[in-house]
């Protein structure tokens, strides 16, 4: 059976029984998503979407930090920007991409168009997490190192077929939503540090959204659009690549999220500079190291990392998001990286500067650049040389917030006002958390949206 | 000076004084163009997305042979879906693309919104044109016998920089219009065949429409997105494509629809069987070839013709454009290829598919594969073998309708009518040719949508 179909068959058809944890871990991925959306729909990026795409028409759908509603495929395109713009919503690790902003910018739309139950929506989030994940783990790391965004790349699909399986889309019709999602899944790592990276989870959520109705009006593509000569495992991950078997092998086994687990992030940055940043803050806080004594860092990190962390010296608070360089100089003075390290202000202070100068960032020839994620654990080593020549040195894998060391619901929950606290319309913060948290069988997301929609 | 930052300027400043003979091609490339949007308007692919895309409001642009109107971007994809439905829209030879469908299908609703004068739509027809005829010499044949739908992957940079080039963007914003237009650019050959070929254009008429309107309100992207690391070039054609130093060293001079026009179709069917179908006929015609004393017929082509034609017998009428078996079959049975020959009826005949049992296809070990376009003329060799052991055999290197070989406006203007026929809504066809072939500096294209919208 081609994978389009394989997919379709197990997203119709898949049990709504999933296990509580897995509820429970969905329900965090929507609030601290639903948090970043807020926090990010000041953004630049974001408002310059609302603004071109308000000009298409008006419709019911919640534009979150916004007083205009749209047409659903619209509110997802601005809502899924926005919980990306601050590179702050979670990753899935084998799909080296940020699953939770595509999928709830679509399904919140289309859950409040449709008048839907949160436990619909955490049941169709869940559908989109998995096809996700197994379609990285069939085509990462090769797919991620050869250039693509998986956020849209694989994001599209993932979302087309949660928005599937809450419509509720037939097999067949699950899989042409798959195929045709296929189409609309471009978008390059190139765009990094630019307002087009946020701009991906947006039209991933927006293509995912666009690809299932098109499937539900009767719209048919080709079966083998992930498997075939020509589908996107041969085309952007190619034979380096583990392939479509481990998706056969493990789809309607343990489900991904429990497998994974989703990586909510506690940096408002790109995830590969997590790693060196928790070892520059470790050795501040538990060695003493002083910004000031530090002659020279020394970050040897992933071919994957290496790459994403292309800006030297930011320009722009879109490129320090993908310094390393400043994002450890930040850590080191600072002593902390939230959203105040990431303002036209910040990026600008000659100490960090300074410091930044003196971080350098090489590759970690150890780690494969092709092969399947799970034989690469990531990882990042730091060694600073300080005044008088001493050394610290720290070598981290799993980064804060990773789901082995997960946030603590505290924590989530500081995070989550915080990014509530960024947008434009005051909101009952509150409430939504509460909302998202209901117990299960309660609420519907539209009864969210009002919580959104107060005034200042 | 990056790709995208070329093309930017370039667009936004080159001369609007074209040669009157790249403006009278430009026209008949936007009145085919029409024809091919009404014949295609009552196309299930075609009739499903105006149904999707309708319930997400409505706007003021046309949607051919429709009575709904709707926002810009979604009248551009339900008429660039529409242009190709019937795979008998232009082709441009370094683009292996399709470049009327998308573009005009943008222009035309840009026109309509800002009530601009086809003289202005002639000229960002150009510009477009002439983005897609570069990017495909550097990256063909690589790009496409990788396996992209290149009326997608180009069209969609292509169309924003005609969209961008008709609003009025500067240099800069039409580079950023351009680069995230690649991150809209996906499509697969896998596609060939089902409802998705033709949605590929519609999408890169809508998604270099959104890409110029998003680049205007100041979104910004990547310089880099077509030669970076990471750029497009890099990532879907490599290193065996020509690369961007032919967009240097051609933008500017003579213009792409001057050194190679457009191949006006004159068959309904991918233009891969096209030069077969030539042969075909021509034996039948001029050798006196009887279908009944056809034994077999052998059919060696270039690896992109063999690629695109993997449809042995068609299941259904998308199928049977790209089966060379069956569009051979009916050529000699027929005597003609029309749209008559793509019928549910028609590709379930038996003596037409007894005769396409006796059809091979190979491919041509002399065409490269990946090499530049120039250097590798498409070209087919029919073999026919007859009852009693008598042959024929033809080569056919420039097919009918192809700029070597030019359709006569008189035969354009049947295949118009014929096209415009074919539409749901009655339509004042003679009116619309008029219009589009005003002379210049007359005329303005909502003007003609009045035509269009005639009801029966």
């Amino acid at each position: 059976m081609r994978t389009t179909a394989r997919f379709g068959e197990w997203a119709a058809e898949t049990s709504r029984d999933w296990p509580a944890a897995c509820l429970k871990e969905a329900r965090l991925c929507l609030i601290d998503t639903i948090g970043c959306m807020l926090a990010g729909s000041v953004e630049p990026a974001s408002e310059k979407v609302v603004t071109t795409v308000a000009a298409w028409g008006t419709g019911e759908a919640t534009v979150l930090g916004e007083t205009r509603r749209l047409p659903p495929p619209f509110a997802a395109f601005a809502n899924g920007t926005a919980a990306h713009a601050l590179d702050y919503d979670d990753v899935l690790d084998p799909a080296m991409a940020h699953p939770s902003a595509p999928l709830t910018a679509a399904l919140l739309a289309l859950a409040e168009e449709e008048d839907r139950s949160w436990d619909e929506c955490l049941d169709a989030f869940l559908v989109g997490f998995e096809v996700m994940a197994r379609l990285g783990e069939a085509m990462n790391l090769a797919h991620y190192n050869n250039g693509w965004h998986s956020t849209l790349s694989l994001g599209a699909p993932a979302t087309a077929a949660a928005v599937a399986r809450l419509i509720g889309l037939n097999a067949a019709q699950t899989a042409s939503a798959i195929s045709l999602a296929t189409s609309m899944a471009g978008g390059s790592k190139q765009q990094f540090g630019t307002m087009a990276k946020p701009i991906h989870a947006g039209l991933a959520a927006k293509n995912g959204f666009m690809a299932a109705r098109l499937a539900q009006s009767g719209v048919t593509a080709a079966e083998e659009a992930i498997d075939g000569p020509w589908g996107i495992v041969a085309m952007t991950a190619g034979e380096a690549a583990p392939g479509t078997r481990v998706i056969d092998e493990k789809l309607g086994g343990e489900p991904a999220i429990s497998e994974y687990g989703a990586w909510r992030k506690l940096y408002p940055c790109c995830g590969s500079t997590h790693r060196p940043i928790d070892a520059l803050l470790a050795m501040r806080a538990e060695e003493g190291l002083a910004a000031e004594d530090v002659v020279e860092v020394e970050a040897v990190v992933s071919f994957a990392a290496a790459t994403n962390l292309r800006y030297r010296l930011p320009q722009n608070v879109a490129e320090a998001r993908f310094s390393l360089p400043y994002c450890a100089a930040a850590a080191l003075i600072d002593g902390r990286v939230d959203t105040r390290t990431f303002t036209a202000e910040a990026i600008r202070r000659n100490d960090v500067l300074a410091l930044a100068e003196r971080v350098t960032v090489t590759r970690d020839a150890a780690l494969s650049g092709t092969g399947a994620v799970s034989e690469t654990p990531e990882r990042a080593r730091v060694r600073v040389t300080k005044r008088g020549g001493g050394m610290c040195e720290r070598i981290v894998s799993v980064p804060t917030g990773h789901p082995q060391q997960p946030l603590s619901e505290d924590a989530l929950k500081t995070k989550f006002l915080a990014c509530a606290a960024r947008s434009a319309l005051a909101v009952d913060a509150e409430a939504i958390w509460r909302a998202v948290h209901g117990p299960p069988g309660v609420g519907r997301v539209a009864e969210m949206m009002r919580h959104i929609q107060v005034h200042h």
